[in-house]
């Protein structure tokens, strides 16, 4: 059905590892190592040259990293200079800029425009149509709802960038922004639709626009009135704690909760 | 000028009806039926395998359903099991995932996303750039401007998910953000740009972040001081009482209306 | 590494000027003008025929115009009739529809959606995400930054549109609206998130939703006490002012500024 072979390009640079699938119109440019077992659908671009490409004549590419069983959707381009950890998975016409990092199981959801130079922690997750600018820092476990826009200019436009910091588990809602600068706490959610103008203490949950703090996320109750945060202790599809639950995982852990 | 007939790729299995144009690059997978006169614009995928393709060594494509005389624009990818109506049409990288059923003369816009088991009525039309989750329900004659936002879990994250739900003749502003389980009654205008919060009387506008009731839709007035709504009383273009008139055309119909 | 010359569809028509490079997979259709020195990548079309391609069989494509040293980026959809000045460039799947003329040294981001008959200043920067309605006026020298959206349905839906205009110098803010009709002044600042409901005068930095001016933008002043605007006399990257200073310039210039 799919991995018939046609139309495949693969720089005689590249690394392709053991098991792993190539799509049919596959672009592979020079100095991508793809690890064992990854996937690469149809249409997709690994190793993207940067726009010096476009105008020095002694370019060469950087280095790319595509983890070990990462799964990467059609029409997906990823630059040259990115690492994917293991296990990364992402949707379709998924744009990830040069020399952006990932830690292992990151997802990254379908039109989302990750731009240079972001970090994102293992196990975060970015849903779909999402803008990240450059230097964007994403701790561990982060889970950023469709559509959600970082801003990273406070006197637009300028070349001094302030990109914003959100920190380990923090929950932030789908169509939100975020202001230059601003900083997210830990286990922080932001209400969808807000508009987040300053940084905000951990476990807090802010909504509106501007986004005021509404309560203490662990004051938001279920329906069946037991604590719906931390998250982590009653959601782990997909996470490291899923087997022992996130209590013990956090004690065996050398963890940046704390 | 197009349908060339380069590098079509179409599964044996495939039905393609009378007339069907197949554009250069597209990709047919197995089980799915293209009824006649339907255009299938260059590089479309249709019946994309869902995820369980890459890890069920045994999976088989479920039936996917294009309808007669649809349009579909360059980079669309339609999942498996998605059924569209007749005189469907879309914009370009359009993604409908698997088991969606949009009923007759339905239009999506260029990069929306519309998610699983989403159910659209006839004469729907969602812009460019709108974010639908899984299993949200819209109804008959909705129009969803652009970059609309839908969400659907109260307590992110969790696996416990509650879709907005849109009556038939609703229009939703451009920029807004629905929360979950939000239902926005039958001729209801959202303002651009709003957050709804909670759900919506029928004949209601509203509007803000929380968005409020502003006022009955039936009380604004065009610029020579008649009624705006509701709006199929002035406006039919595309609509199945173009000839007759929207309350000739109620008389005749069991419609979702009353 | 790019420019193998794979698959290249150009039709007879077409005009392709001196030291062009078409990308792999470049389709350019009937009455395209490709000027000197322009970098067309992978996988752009050229010269997409209008709707009416669809359904008018002695339907002939409109003249497109790319403009002299052009890069175009992958997945780029230009339409036929429209006009891009000289040095202008542009991300991924960005695209253009009919008859949008845009003066010299533009620039728009992956993803952003420009309607048809849209015109857009010279040196104006539309950045990634932005949804742009048909008829839209963008001045020059304007930044319309990631994620904005204009609206022009007073009474949606109608066929009696009223595009937003934009004037020279205007600063647009991420994932603001502005409602149909809004006139935004000159030197203007949009902050992000905003939704900008009635015209703002020249200078004035507006926020909130809706939107209220908070105060000139003379009044915003840099860290260093310095004054932030007007930013064009701290801001010449890619500008025509970036030797002599904007003051300078300025008396050199018929300028829409005054």
């Amino acid at each position: 059905m799919k991995f018939n072979g046609r139309n495949i390009h693969v720089d005689p640079s590249a690394q392709v590892g053991l098991g792993v699938k190539l799509g049919d119109n596959v672009t592979v440019y020079p100095n991508v190592v793809i690890k064992d077992g990854a996937i690469i659908c149809n249409d997709v671009v690994l190793g993207e040259p940067t726009s010096e490409f476009y105008s020095n004549s002694s370019y060469s590419n950087p280095q790319t990293i595509i983890g070990a069983n990462s799964l990467i959707r059609s029409h997906a381009i990823i630059y040259a200079g990115v690492e994917l950890g293991d296990n990364f998975s992402c949707g379709h016409r998924v744009t990830v800029r040069e020399f952006t990092v990932m830690e292992n199981c990151c997802r990254i959801g379908s039109y989302s425009d990750v731009q240079q130079r972001v970090s994102l922690g293992s196990y975060s997750w970015i849903h779909s149509g999402v803008f990240v600018p450059n230097q964007t820092k994403i701790g561990c476990h982060v889970m950023i709802y469709p559509h959600v826009i970082f801003t990273d200019d406070r006197t637009p436009p300028s070349d001094d960038l302030s990109a914003p910091i959100i920190r380990d588990f923090a929950q932030v809602g789908a169509h939100s922004t975020i202001l230059p600068g601003v900083i997210v706490g830990r286990h922080t959610l932001v209400g969808a639709g807000s508009v987040v103008t300053k940084s905000v203490a951990d476990f807090m949950c802010v909504v509106g626009n501007p986004a005021d703090v509404k309560m203490d996320v662990r004051d938001i109750k279920l329906e069946d009135g037991s604590a719906a945060y931390p998250w982590p202790r009653r959601f782990s599809r997909g996470m490291p704690w899923c087997q022992e639950g996130f209590d013990n995982w956090l004690k065996g852990t050398k963890t940046r909760l704390e």
